[in-house]
């Protein structure tokens, strides 16, 4: 059994909001995670919904700006947020840019020497995590839903995409929809794949994927704020997911939030929702 | 009219979280203040509710951690966070301490130089603030409560104490509760009003202004978690407010909540019990 070690813990509406760290495998490093567990999590095994952070964040963002451990202790879920990225590999550049390598990590498996032998946060977050979870908390294994925001959108996306019948439900905050489409999404597959292997990169942006979907029933759930800069800027494309998932006869909902940005004080004001959306399909 | 200028607005539960900055004229500096307007703001005037945060804290740190817009959205109420201290004023080792000078103004007006030029944050808090925001904001001028956590829940008593019937109600999280006996406090009143001049400093201790409390009926309503360290370091005394409002027949609640530190997890599960004890006062 992976050991992991306790680095904070703190009451919160009843619960515990925890952070510890443990050495990956798949990662080569040593990693922190959040989860928080409801007080229901002394009395018998939980859902767990899994949080994927966006650009530049950690596995302290979500926890102390969402204010999801009221909503989670009132359904019942168990909440787990990885960090973005590996963490002090030592990759040349890996700190250079805030859209690129550490805090960047994209939640992909990198093909491309040097990012390769690190970035494969895919593997980190849809297996190797998963089993440190279910391993030392009370969780029911086979119940668990994955959601996040921007980079953590596109994210949440790709796991369950790739992944048929691994998660209940999924559900995104303002996603990068098309990262083969947009500049962030061109800079990191570039660097994590290649500029040579325009083939791979539609194995990692949701947009494509909807197309080869097989397997259980989907649906996307996806929210995006009308006043986010980096929606008018073209970087998330919420349209181009739509269209694709209308194509592929994927169903897709798309809940426009009218005057909302791309910051927490949107995503607190909706994560309840979502919550509530995931404990339905959980339960 | 005080000229403010608006730092940044973010919607957050139908309701707008802005952040302004303004020349203070007490403090002799620029200074930035945090404000929640809620939905109904735009159809009417609201009640005020002023948040004092604790040491090391800005504006900023309760808006975003503790998940009080939600419950100021429902209850109708302004939510109006100023910062700790003054700012950029430049007096030798204003930074060189985390629990003296900047970041910890400790909302007293200081007496001794040379401090007393701008450390003023009492008369900021009571008078200047509240004209700024009933001058600028579609508030119901008497009608305001007030709250804090820490070093702000010290400073949210005092200025209740200090000024009977300018505060509908007053509550406080963990706060310092009897300052001329805790360490933090026997530093900050040494530096802000001299070793020599102890018969000033209980000017500024909520367990000694109670006894000298003359003005409309006033609860203190305080709350504090079992597991603060800080409570177990002797920094807090709540027992000693209890005691003294007991002498002085003023009526205090005390609310032990078993197993929560000091930090913000343990702020975010009970701000809806304070903000709907604070509504209950104010309409």
């Amino acid at each position: 059994m992976t050991v992991i070690t306790l680095i904070s813990s703190n009451k919160c509406f009843g619960g515990l909001q925890k952070i510890y760290s443990h050495k990956s495998k798949e990662l080569d490093c040593e990693m922190k995670f959040a989860i928080f567990l409801p007080a229901a999590a002394s009395d018998g095994k939980l859902p767990v919904v899994y949080w994927l952070s966006g650009l530049t964040c950690n596995e302290t963002n979500f926890i102390q700006k969402a204010g999801a451990q009221r909503y989670a202790s009132e359904q019942g879920l168990i909440v787990v947020c990885p960090d973005t990225s590996p963490r002090g590999v030592n990759l040349p550049g890996e700190d250079d840019s805030w859209d690129f390598g550490s805090g960047a990590g994209f939640y992909v498996d990198a093909t491309k020497d040097p990012w390769s032998k690190h970035y494969k946060m895919f593997s980190y977050v849809t297996q190797e995590l998963i089993d440190v979870i279910n391993n030392n908390f009370p969780t029911v294994p086979d119940k668990q839903s994955i959601m996040g925001h921007s980079m953590g959108g596109h994210g949440a996306l790709i796991c369950a995409l790739k992944n048929p019948g691994l998660y209940k439900s999924v559900s995104a905050f303002a996603p990068i929809s098309n990262p083969t489409k947009c500049p962030w999404g061109l800079k990191a597959f570039g660097g994590y794949f290649g500029e040579d292997s325009k083939d791979e990169w539609k194995n990692w942006d949701a947009s494509e994927l909807v197309a080869d979907y097989n397997g259980p029933p989907l649906e996307l759930y996806v929210d995006q704020g009308t006043e986010d800069s980096f929606l008018k800027d073209g970087q998330l494309l919420p349209n181009n997911l739509v269209e694709a998932c209308k194509a592929a006869q994927i169903p897709c909902v798309l809940h426009m939030r009218e005057g909302y940005d791309h910051s927490y004080f949107y995503i607190a004001s909706f994560i309840e929702e979502h919550l509530a959306y995931h404990a339905r399909h959980l339960k």
